[in-house]
């Protein structure tokens, strides 16, 4: 009996120990934090950087290439305010995805991609960046019209500063999905850009976002 | 004797159920995948906002300043690259931190604030935005001379993205940490926040961010 009752409490007492050492390795890893906010923040502002060596085997999904322009710049409120500022809140920037079949334009309230052009714009802006033809290219395009009552030299400073935000955000994203992007801005046709789609002479070409994957 | 095995068993089921329950307490929080940084990042942008009503019983620590500047446009990279871009890597824009008892100069290597005024200049660019004078004000300015290659109206286009870009992170900080900060921008008058630290005319003043916490 005194045996039986040895082997009862040795039980207990290894079934008691296998229960805590898997319940030890478990606090192990909880005793770590949940990173905060913050701390991630600084996490991806640390690895912010332009990249222009794309793996051009990687394709940038419909579904990814959308959550990226909804970072950029998509509506983040009910009453339509945006992820990115904007002077005046004209809300001036106007984005489009251009690719080799065709130009693609955002529209934030629906959160899709309408295309509004066949033709494949890249060339136009691309310059010497041939990277920017091998991926998807993101424009950024201020319409001045919405700046119109402070002229001309404060709708061009209105319109870089609103582009400045929306880019970070772009850099944002790609930096904390592991993505790789650069903002292009010289070159720009923007004569040429607004007849191949159309627009009015108040939509000017501000940045472009090559965005894929980093070159290993 | 069968009470005492059955007891010993009863223990030991007790014991383990004690245990398991213990454990899956700390199972159920695990569960939940620890947030990748992406996810992180949506969060932070889905509360990006401008933020005018101040609580100014809260002050700004010294060691929150720092982190938001460093943030803002600090340096990420043992090549003194920054968290922000620049046009043609210019690295043209510079922060200073104004509040009551001075102006203070971020030096990004050091990660320090140089005091280089003791004049509160807030209200030379404050303007009816009162909020301004009630709380630090991180004064973004581009230094244009850094441009001067380009002509007047190219360093006042890439002046006032790059204001852009740092601008974003300010936002992006205080989204991340619960504080509050607006950009401002109209009604600066240049030539006198350049006497009033003894700037040069090509330090152009852009974008005023107060921070600080906001009201409940």
């Amino acid at each position: 009996m005194l045996m039986k009752k040895f082997f009862g409490m040795a039980l207990s007492c290894a079934v008691l120990l296998l229960a805590l050492t898997a319940c030890n390795s478990n606090n192990a890893q909880q005793s770590a934090p949940a990173p905060d906010k913050l701390s991630v923040l600084k996490e991806i502002l640390q690895v912010r950087k332009s990249i222009r060596q794309f793996d051009t085997t990687k394709v940038v999904s419909d579904e990814v290439m959308l959550d990226i322009l909804w970072a950029a710049n998509g509506i983040n409120r009910e009453d339509g305010r945006r992820t990115a500022p904007s002077a005046v809140n004209a809300q001036d920037i106007v984005m489009y995805v251009c690719q080799g079949d065709g130009t693609y334009l955002y529209r934030p309230a629906e959160e899709v991609l309408e295309k509004v052009s066949g033709t494949d714009i890249r060339p136009i802006f691309a310059g010497r960046n041939s990277f920017a033809l091998n991926n998807p290219v993101i424009m950024l395009m201020s319409d001045y019209s919405k700046f119109s009552r402070f002229g001309a030299e404060a709708a061009a400073k209105f319109g870089a500063m609103d582009a400045g935000y929306v880019s970070q955000n772009i850099y944002m994203y790609c930096a904390a999905a592991d993505m790789a992007t650069v903002a292009c801005a010289p070159g720009i046709n923007q004569k040429a850009v607004q007849e191949a789609l159309m627009l009015p002479e108040t939509m000017i070409s501000l940045i472009y976002h090559p965005v894929g994957y980093p070159a290993e």
